[in-house]
């Protein structure tokens, strides 16, 4: 199985931390976006959207949209379960996954920022667009996790929407979010990165990082 | 049950049609998006993101983001499938509608457009920004089903693929994008349609429609 990503991919981290987490192997194939590797004819001809991650089988088949391949992770690799039984519980870490996956990191991803410097905006505005996008998309998500007890998002183990918050925080970070207005949050984080299979996942360690 | 939502809402019209094609009868509850009534504190106890559309279940329960209320309805009335058995078939439709619900719409809602208003921008290059996204959100699609067989996106039945698509393609035209350039993807609205499910949902036809 190869993962085709990016170090500092928000979307390829996730899968990372979920390979990691289910104890499967992948080679990392990285593809330097800020080079716009992920647009050479052969990787559009793996994924014509020209985005990372691709998951690619032994088989030859391809999967990609990071929460599509997490899915398919979790059906065909159940333990551990990154979804509860429950289909309401189910129901709301789903929820709070695509409040970051959906409506949160496509918003500020590098394509994006591109677009706004093109229409000339100044680094400030992009990188304010990219805090503001990132600061609402949290601030929705502490409020759903205060609904839960801990130490992870939804309870004891960690679930799909752990997986989601690590990366969009780091994100958050890196635009200049003031992430202490996220307490609950940081303590779900925190008991995140205690784990083996968050710590290795991160972009600093992988073998593409700069 | 209650659905809350709006008439001309991609994410809301998504789950009607999901309502409609399981029998899954819900009082429609609209909230007019460009009156700001999303933004009320009634609704923000409901939803801490402020979006439409939310599930309001008898027991009070409330579900939020369109594709986890769809996966739900999904786990709890698995009948008619919107996804198929098949591990990697599921993924497949999931990245279709991912690159439509995740990549797509999220970038071309009123929240954003709004935005780019607010940093100065005429109509012109707000409605091309809204356009843009729609047409190459669009384009991946058309790459993505006509790997499959029709007369649906992934088959002879209507998947979760069609559910996200029927509602984009609404929002493609109306930002003047010239759809013709997808010629499998109007065939496979063309069967969509065709059922009641679908003709049923379309913003027109809502209570609140304008």
């Amino acid at each position: 199985m190869k993962l085709h990503g990016y170090f500092r991919s928000a979307a390829s981290w996730r899968v990372r931390i979920v390979l990691n987490l289910k104890g499967v192997s992948a080679t990392l194939v990285p593809h330097h976006l800020r080079r716009g590797e992920q647009r050479a004819p052969q990787y559009l001809a793996l994924n014509p959207q020209g985005f990372v991650p691709a998951l690619e089988l032994d088989d030859g088949t391809v999967l990609t949209q990071s929460l599509a391949i997490i899915e398919w992770l979790e059906e065909t690799h159940p333990i551990p379960a990154l979804l509860p039984k429950g289909a309401i519980e189910r129901a709301r870490i789903r929820a709070f996954a695509l409040v970051l996956a959906a409506d949160t990191h496509p918003l500020q991803n590098l394509k994006v920022l591109n677009t706004l410097r093109e229409l000339g905006h100044d680094d400030k505005t992009v990188t304010d667009w990219a805090a503001q996008t990132n600061a609402t998309g949290l601030a929705a998500c502490e409020v759903l996790a205060s609904k839960m007890p801990g130490p992870f998002c939804f309870g004891p183990t960690p679930t799909l929407a752990d997986i989601c918050l690590v990366p969009q925080l780091s994100n958050a970070r890196r635009f200049g979010v003031d992430v202490a207005r996220f307490p609950i949050l940081l303590e779900r984080e925190r008991a995140c990165v205690a784990l083996p299979a968050f710590a290795e996942a991160v972009p600093d360690r992988q073998p593409d990082a700069e």
